[in-house]
């Protein structure tokens, strides 16, 4: 046995709200105390597994159901699976939800203004300009959580006290930290 | 640390060869052992992650290039991986092995004469009949491993031969039953 629980932790918000960047310091955190982790980013899974798909309402909920499918059977086989993706769809995460099971949602939350300012991409720029079309916040919808499991300010709080809220949630609902007796059950 | 060393175990060969069933009585009897093991079947994720795709060469090879991208996900998180895909062109399974790194290529080998009696699904009637397109073995190629890692020839062994074989592969190669030694190490 592991020790460990399998459990999907769902980064959602803004592009340039910090997704991923949290996303990398709880899977730097984790991996150095030896948990077995997996990251899905949007950015590199659109490189592989969903390449055909652009950013329409259909093709976004295709992309989140294909993802959703790769981390149920990760979750399944007890790896903590971080994903960062916008899905600005209440919809398809709840879709998410259902089909992996185990699921935290993470409301990764920064003031758009926040966002376009810091345009790690420089991507808001040319959303501006029209140059992309279907850009979450300036020409798409993003439809906040309602009652996520977690809410991160990322941008009143260090990258560093946002992994160390995630990390502890995933401690207090029992996927990592398992005493021996449960492992031993 | 898990007792066991990730891999994907890769069976190829012609519909109605036994890929799946083999790969069922794997899983099962490693799955009694306690291992962490993962089925990719070519018929399960053809509804998920590829349901876009069809059975032309250049679908099938997209649709072994995302499944290859998923079984390293799971292989380098350790998991025993058990991929049952026609996966037809050399190349592509080529292809397959160098996304995944640790690949054991397994060809499942009956004649096409007993594949096509058994006619589990009854898919070769339809090919025959021209009701099925790109149908391989009938109506679109089959290039079989020349140097596979293991062989099994289905129309001489039963199911239970033929997942030992492959069992005892995964043993000699220091895959499962690692020695408490190495984990420590």
């Amino acid at each position: 046995m592991r020790n460990q629980k399998g459990v999907t932790v769902w980064f959602t918000g803004l592009s340039g709200a910090g997704k991923t960047t949290v996303a990398r310091e709880v899977e730097r955190q984790l991996k150095e105390k030896g948990y077995y982790v997996q990251r899905l980013d949007g950015d590199i899974v659109r490189q592989h597994l969903t390449r055909d798909l652009g950013f329409t309402k259909e093709d976004r909920d295709e992309n989140i159901r294909r993802n959703s499918f790769v981390a149920k059977l990760l979750t399944q086989n007890d790896i903590i699976t971080l994903c960062s993706f916008i899905s600005p769809y209440r919809k398809a995460r709840q879709t998410a939800r259902e089909i992996i099971g185990e699921f935290i949602e993470v409301y990764v939350n920064a003031p758009l203004e926040v966002c376009e300012d810091r345009d790690v991409k420089g991507l808001y720029a040319k959303a501006r300009a029209g140059e992309i079309d279907n850009f979450t916040g300036i020409s798409d919808p993003y439809e906040p959580p309602q009652n996520p499991d977690l809410e991160l300010r990322t941008d009143k709080e260090t990258v560093e006290e946002s992994a160390s809220k995630v990390i502890e949630y995933l401690e207090e609902k029992g996927y990592i930290n398992l005493p021996e007796d449960v492992l031993a059950g």
